[in-house]
């Protein structure tokens, strides 16, 4: 079999691409190591940039979104006693939405299949082959019969445990490691916030976010070897009354539906290109959710690469050769704008730094220089 | 002998009190370890900002550094290859001023013998005594005869060394060493530049500023522990062109006429007051050089203290019972600023620090609102 691009990988950066390329006129397949089901029903970041948003609905994926999503303003941004209501649409004139990552897969699947796009699901042992020549690709499908496709490009889509970035020969490698998880919790409750609250607490980093009118999605900053089974829906209502707590602020409480630890980590890996094997979203990079970039970022990087093969595929190079460089560039402004509000908010290091945070929160929510530069990072530089 | 204000040190932050009380009709008197010909030559800070400017005029201090202070739109931010002036003037309508503490307190210490108020220099065995009730100060003098004065307020300018922190019982403090220190330079050779550099390098940090239209101030880092006897002049200035190297800009060198190792800290001690005395500058708390805060972080303290002794003088206590904690607002607003100029210039970590020291080094010459947030705090907060 053959195709202009391979995609492996079909969570939402893949099928992306492959809807972006689909409409551009360039065939793609995608190959998945799990089930649909599996990949639709993992649970990963719900905040939407507004350029995010406005390439969705360009490349009309924006019914339900424009329905379901809820434009959230701003955040606010807490620490014990003071809450504070930082508004990115008076700041900047840009917003941001909520609207899972779950919905977005769900969407990108049925604009998949009405669209017709291959794709090969529960794909076993994907292998990706002479990248730098005439590429191809290797699995096992979900019947147990060996496949190959070869392509012009194959796309590694296929997040940080993907075979993908291991084609890319002595790459650079950045990481951090933070001392700290997140422990996420999903609770069948209307929110208790219209907004999102981010709080530093001498306690620890607490989140109240959500998911629905209905459904409430909570953090708490946990070690990072949390033993889940230590935290009783009790122990995490009180944690999150006393961090998220403010005077004349009522926490409301309901049925938890599922909790689990996340850990925090920045990765970066470079170059994002070797010959004719592309990566793009957590195949090249991971960032600590506490911004909510991962999902947005990714879509940077598909929204950048399908009109870079486009082009390519077309006889035009130049956007394809440039594509690991801009694309990094806003990477590292993702990694550092990530790492920034980690480190803002978390507990960590000593008196001093507890210090220093509080003083950056202060300021953040004081000088509008400081809260218009939260508002672009936050809300999302044009892409 | 008894006055209403006894301050200890007569620095340029204890002669700017006794100065300013002195306009308001408030007597004090000026006790000092060192010499006058000593504390003169102290070699420190050479930038002020706005309000420390507007002060020394407001007060008439301002005539020779109308003439000699040089007055700076921005800075030169510099990374490898790159170059990028910051013009405050244009971002926020304020600059800073190039005059040495030198001359500052060249200027202070002719007004104070101008006005005839009392100093003793050359005291030794100073101690602050009964604060919370009526409180002295103790001192053997210049001749060796031992002194009494009696005071309403005892005012601690005495630095980081001084006796008068330690009569404050129990107090907070928060400290963080950094793990690099600044070789200073001064050498006989017009700048290089017409404002100060500030330059990231795989290297380490350097700093291109200056003293005069003829002398130019130099700082390269080295490790804390750095022996200057391996520093010929030589190997500074190779150090000094390649850190501060850009294509198409020479560095003039000339005769070094000064060099010496300065150490990094950040230091904060709380409260800043205890009954009947009071810590203004250095006492109180300490700034890492980078980012120019630490002469005046002490003009802020001295100025909002001059204002809260004369009204409590007069009966009323208000700003001076508000005094430590007006203060302290400031003081943690430079304290992160130092904090956050530093660790952005210096080599230190690991290769991902280097590369969010780079992102936001690009971030900051690119983004409107992240320069205006480093004008606001590099120019100076209103007082």
């Amino acid at each position: 079999m053959r195709t202009q691009v391979v995609i492996i990988g079909a969570g939402p950066a893949g099928l992306l691409l492959s809807h972006l390329l689909g409409l551009d006129g360039i065939d793609s397949v995608l190959v998945e190591r799990q089930t649909a089901e599996y990949v639709q029903a993992r649970i990963r970041a719900g905040i939407l940039e507004a350029g995010t948003v406005e390439l969705l609905r360009r490349v009309g994926l924006g019914d339900r979104l424009d329905v379901e999503g809820m434009e959230h303003r701003g955040i606010h941004l807490q620490w014990p006693g003071n809450r504070h209501h930082i508004d990115f649409a008076d700041l900047i004139g840009r917003s941001v939405t909520v609207y899972g990552q779950t919905e977005v897969t769900k969407d990108l699947m049925a604009a998949r299949e009405k669209a017709g796009r291959p794709a090969h699901y529960s794909a076993a042992d994907v292998a990706v082959h002479d990248v730098t020549g005439k590429p191809y690709v290797t699995f096992v499908d979900s019947d147990g019969t060996p496949r190959r496709i070869d392509a012009d490009v194959v796309v590694g889509c296929d997040g940080f445990h993907g075979p993908s970035r291991a084609s890319i020969p002595d790459p650079k490698v950045w990481e951090r490691t933070y001392p700290f998880a997140w422990l996420g919790v999903l609770a069948d409750v209307a929110p208790s916030t219209d907004e999102l609250i981010y709080a530093w607490h001498p306690d620890g980093f607490a989140m109240h976010s959500m998911r629905s009118p209905r459904v409430s999605r909570f953090y708490l900053q946990v070690t990072p070897d949390e033993d889940i089974a230590r935290w009783s829906d009790d122990r995490i209502w009180t944690a999150l009354s006393e961090r998220l707590g403010v005077d004349g602020w009522t926490l409301e409480t309901g049925p938890i539906t599922e909790k689990s630890v996340l850990p925090m980590r920045s990765f970066v890996a470079t170059p994002m290109r070797h010959g004719n094997l592309y990566l793009a979203g957590d195949a090249a990079h991971i960032v600590p959710p506490t911004g909510a970039k991962g999902l947005n970022l990714a879509v940077a990087d598909v929204s950048l690469l399908a009109a870079a093969l486009t082009a390519s595929l077309r006889g035009n190079d130049e956007l394809a050769d440039a594509y690991s460089e801009t694309a990094l560039r806003r990477v590292w402004r993702c990694t550092h704008f990530s790492w920034w509000m980690t480190s803002m908010l978390h507990r960590h290091g000593d008196d001093f730094d507890a210090q220093l945070q509080l003083a950056q929160l202060h300021r953040t929510v004081t000088s509008t220089a400081a809260m218009t530069e939260l508002a672009h990072n936050y809300a999302g530089l044009p892409l």
